[in-house]
């Protein structure tokens, strides 16, 4: 399996992406591949400054950079031979499998139409994110910030998605569903919810089980799919990264709280789109990273792409 | 002060209800008198049974029920002899100072458009809900619930009725107030939060410091005033509940966390409105309608309606 990995992407890059990579290969067999794209020099001197033999990476040299501040779509455009830009293409091109960054969110989403696509069908794609429960169970959250506004018919369809999500990365065997809701009855929230309800409510490709409200989050009997729209998906996201470092802030220990930590998590996949791609936290730091490159092997391994475009 | 109390209202009533009322005698002082308005004999029966004299509370007797599975409109027209309607009755008439109840939710709020309405000039009311922090600052939060879509000038004046509440309520001098959104730059967001970004910005009542985003919440360095619509409101209230039964569930022991527990607050008030209403949490036992009749007394002292008609 190849993994492409943007060693330039991320706050404290190319430093912690590079030691992140190396702990990841403890985690992978010698047939999977990890290509770090960026500056040829520095990456050498790293690795040698690890006492990391260079065969262990296949190195991709880039010349160009874009920053966490670069305008996404200016900055795709202008620098071809950036890591981002040099990912997408690798991609594209099937020399890799899968393809990770913690860097510019936006130039990463920008990659994906000028390279790989939206797959047809797809009416916008999402950033899914693991949840856990206090039973243990793993739900999917879907969208946690890529479409701030949903359409009804977009929020069904991230009921699909979720599930092909669910199936093949969760190992659920019949995902249910539920729509994020401000109350259980199908009749609350806003007309967009409602209608999306409906909607959900008669697709024969979804389980759908009804509302849940935020209340029932990480909580016992989880549905293995949670649908929302991308402003508060993404305010949930936060809101959980905030209660863990309220956690750590009063020196509580629980193993339960360990996994909200989104740096055991690394990474958000891009769902709905031709390629597995995975997007790391600016913040990223070494286990941070590693927990990205192994998210996008799971998701090269379960080929969600593929299995997403023989589903819609 | 005069507070009624619907003893109707709420999972747990009556018997928690009257429960609740006579432990909140204990932080009243003798001037400070309780309106107990439901079912005469079952109120009295209680009360003997608690041994408490009947001439400690004023009890309303009304006859009719309106249940949690009421339709709202229809069950506030219908039973004039409920102690909703009672309550929103004797508010208008000036036999109460404020009212609350953890009845009906939907009825409480028919109840203001029949009764006491909305003082004019304000665009929509708000439930507003106080947000404790790791360096024990107080915020207020709004909409946390009822109003699932909010235009930009509603979320703007939200601006001004926090700004409002913190004045009086958590006594801030010059009150701070953001915007919840999902990134911090002006140009991140929904169309409906770039506009109403833009709007509290140039207010010279708002003191606008610019987003706040969902990781920001409960930690150091808040802003007093917290805006954002009710349906991502109502999800940061209830995820918050969700981390205090994991907090509860995991058995960890933190006095930060206590602060979290609904019941330790009690109730929400109605803001906006020509009255002093508090509501409460439908599955409010003893402790929280104790600390909801105490919440409406700190609003009825703080003079609340009043000062928002001054300002608006």
């Amino acid at each position: 399996m190849k993994i492409g990995v943007d060693v330039m992407g991320g706050d404290y890059a190319p430093d912690v992406v590079i030691e992140g990579a190396v702990d990841s290969l403890q985690h992978l067999v010698a047939r999977d591949e990890i290509f770090l794209i960026g500056d040829a020099n520095l990456i050498h001197n790293m690795l040698t400054g690890l006492n990391i033999p260079d065969g262990r990476f296949t190195i991709v040299p880039t010349t160009q950079v874009i920053s966490m501040g670069d305008v996404p779509a200016k900055a795709f455009a202008q620098k071809p031979d950036s890591s981002i830009a040099v990912g997408y293409r690798m991609l594209k091109e099937k020399e890799i499998d899968g393809f990770c960054s913690a860097g510019n969110t936006g130039a990463m989403l920008v990659g994906v139409s000028y390279t790989v696509n939206v797959i047809p069908g797809v009416l916008r794609p999402a950033l899914a994110t693991i949840v856990p429960a206090l039973d243990n169970h793993n739900s999917v959250i879907l969208d946690v910030g890529l479409n701030p506004e949903c359409k009804p018919d977009v929020l069904m369809q991230y009921g699909i998605l979720g599930s092909i999500f669910a199936r093949y990365i969760l190992e659920a065997e019949n995902p249910t569903v539920k729509l994020l809701n401000i109350g259980e009855e199908a009749s609350k929230g806003t007309a967009t919810v409602k209608a999306a309800y409906e909607l959900m409510n008669n697709h024969p490709a979804i389980n759908f089980i009804g509302n849940i409200e935020g209340n029932g989050l990480f909580m016992n009997n989880m549905p293995d799919v949670i649908v929302c729209d991308g402003f508060v998906g993404n305010v949930i996201l936060k809101q959980t990264e905030a209660f863990y470092h309220i956690i750590k802030a009063r020196n509580l220990k629980d193993p339960f709280f360990d996994n909200l930590d989104f740096e055991g998590i690394g990474g958000t996949p891009v769902i709905g789109i031709n390629a597995n791609v995975v997007i790391g936290h600016g913040v990223s730091k070494r286990k941070a990273i590693m927990n990205m490159i192994l998210q996008t092997w799971a998701v090269v391994h379960a080929n969600l792409a593929q299995k997403i475009k023989e589903a819609i």
